[in-house]
């Protein structure tokens, strides 16, 4: 078993995760799976909406569910109308796949893309979003901890900088949910997306959102599906629902919903103390040896420590860890362009241990990257 | 284990198809996902296109995979760049969910939704079509097999006929592929889409596409994903790939996938005569009971055979073989709108065997019926 500290890419899934997908797999196989849909209907349409519910702290009625996080995203931020001139807020670390639907719907809107300024230690500058705030703000995004680096933004003091204005406030949340206490209804975002697969432990191809009410009803989607729509007569159709739901396909993979249930259970269940320690000890070890700079903007960090070394491309460093049998990954500068631009970092290499992860584990990634980087 | 003649809402998957996501699972669970997906990135990012570009004879650069059919479809037909004025052709056993995009679609852009007739036996009018079709027509769409009823509709044949204009031609193949021969290079279309849980036997939550190259060149999507578009510079964006997986997001189930392979795999692998035979006996039960009506439009059928009992609503018969060991699904009329509307069938019992089953079934699934209806 490798040491796996790349938990910011995908989690390793309790056994009750792959039990509950492959259980539900043989049940489908056995007897059918529009059959067993409707044996497990309680959990697939109520529970697990309840549990992703309490794992995010939203109203179940809130959630709806995707095959990734970026779907939840632009399966509503797509969708919004906007109207020429409304001013759009990324930060420094927004996403690079939320930056490319940004720069398109800017063309096709005629939005104003702005980018909020940071403090000289990376945190986001929150005196000039009050001063600069202004009902002609439609949107503001920001991600709880973005992919590239560990910074942690203040997402609940932002949402009550914005609360008073009528911008929706998108918060992504991809990195944050299971490592960091998340809450929905403390952030005040009307949209906040996370990923199965990453520190919540779930399966891959699982997302998820919470949505405002004010929000879906202000989507225009083009299309609803049939587990909330119906035709009437020929050329009309109804929608059934004004829940987030709304959102979703009729179709999906039951089994990684079932899966997604089980982790997210498992995440509720959880006593430990999250992955700080570990983090810490692994950001020490790193810092010592000779060469290397942390990517580390920001007061407050999370469970992803990224750096470059003055010698050894991330690619290769991530390489040969892989073969000594430790898990990180490269973070490239592209994916989270406007800040890796700036600090001049093409890629980093990523280390993302989570609470599963022991102390032992740090000292054998020491050992090991000590020995790559000599 | 149940008679299961439910293969038009989910075939039963083979072994083979459950050991691949179960192993594939487990592999993630053990070592980490990303690492799982390097190793068998030839599989996930080549091997699984050039099957499936097999199993409905398409090239593997016009395959595209989705969570489902549904998705595959919306994701292509919502982003055409319509005109309005566009004529639209549909024909009377057109999918309500595609109906729905339809109306939408119809709306927003201003489109003339036309509805192929039909001759009195329920087969489309060609010759209409012949005299009709013009430069106005934008898109046609044709459901191969629809999912109310077992009419084989002639997708070639239209091929044939729409070939020499403009209009951009979309078969709606869910039904067909996996229990007929189906060839996107013979019907000639820009859009084929199919699902991998029907008839292929493939896991919930796999969808595909073929996209004709002038298609997905006409296409106008807000978002393209990180696995084939890069930001460049902070304002720009470009797009590195022209085939159809540019109409994919990077994020799916792995697993899923693996297993929609081997779905394939064992598909193209089969050297059964398919479930004609199996299909005419089923079709013969129903038809000498008393009180039952065949909804059996067309000279060519499928595998879909839909009834109504004159006194018995078709849930209830649903419900009854399913306790008795038998599945079956119950055909929404809503689902069907325009065909069933037409013929005043409001629900009607769905029986759909595939080559697996056996002639044994077919007669335990007629005593039952018989008892059920008694």
């Amino acid at each position: 078993m490798p040491v796996h500290f790349n938990n910011a890419g995908a989690g390793l899934m309790p056994a009750a995760v792959t039990q509950a997908v492959t259980d539900y797999l043989a049940e489908e196989a056995d007897g059918g799976s529009y059959e067993a849909e409707q044996r497990h209907a309680d959990t697939l349409e109520r529970e697990v909406y309840e549990t992703l519910g309490r794992v995010i702290d939203a109203p179940s009625d809130d959630i709806a569910l995707f095959d990734s996080a970026t779907r939840a995203w632009s399966s509503v931020v797509s969708h919004i109308p906007f109207a020429a001139g409304d001013r759009v807020w990324v930060t420094p670390y927004e996403y690079a796949g939320n930056l490319i639907l940004w720069t398109e719907l800017r063309r096709r809107l005629d939005l104003r893309v702005e980018v909020v300024p940071v403090l000289p230690d990376g945190d986001l500058d929150l005196d000039w979003m009050s001063t600069h705030i202004g009902d002609d703000v439609a949107f503001v995004s920001v991600p709880h901890v973005p992919s590239g680096c560990g910074i942690v933004t203040p997402v609940e003091e932002i949402g009550k900088i914005l609360a008073p204005w009528r911008c929706y406030y998108g918060v992504d949340g991809c990195q944050a949910v299971g490592q960091l206490p998340v809450s929905a209804t403390s952030i005040g975002c009307d949209l906040l997306t996370g990923a199965g697969r990453k520190f919540l432990r779930g399966p891959r191809g699982t997302g998820f959102a919470a949505i405002s009410p004010r929000l879906r009803e202000a989507v225009a989607l083009p299309f609803y599906d049939l587990h909330i729509a119906d035709m009437t007569g020929g050329d009309d159709y109804e929608v059934h629902s004004t829940g987030a739901r709304r959102l979703e396909y009729a179709e999906r993979s039951n089994s990684s919903v079932m899966g997604l249930q089980a982790a997210a259970r498992h995440h509720l269940a959880r006593t430990d103390d999250g992955p700080g320690m570990v983090r810490e000890a692994v950001r020490e070890a790193i810092a010592q040896l000779p060469g290397t700079r942390l990517i580390d903007p920001g007061s407050r960090h999370a469970s992803i420590v990224t750096f470059v070394h003055d010698r050894m491309p991330a690619r290769d460093v991530q390489g040969a860890l892989h073969t000594a049998g430790v898990n990180v990954w490269t973070a490239q500068g592209s994916h989270t362009p406007l800040y890796m631009n700036a600090v001049g970092v093409e890629a980093a290499v990523r280390v993302s241990p989570h609470y599963y992860n022991s102390m032992a584990e740090v000292e054998t990634f020491a050992r090991v990257l000590r020995d790559v980087l000599r």
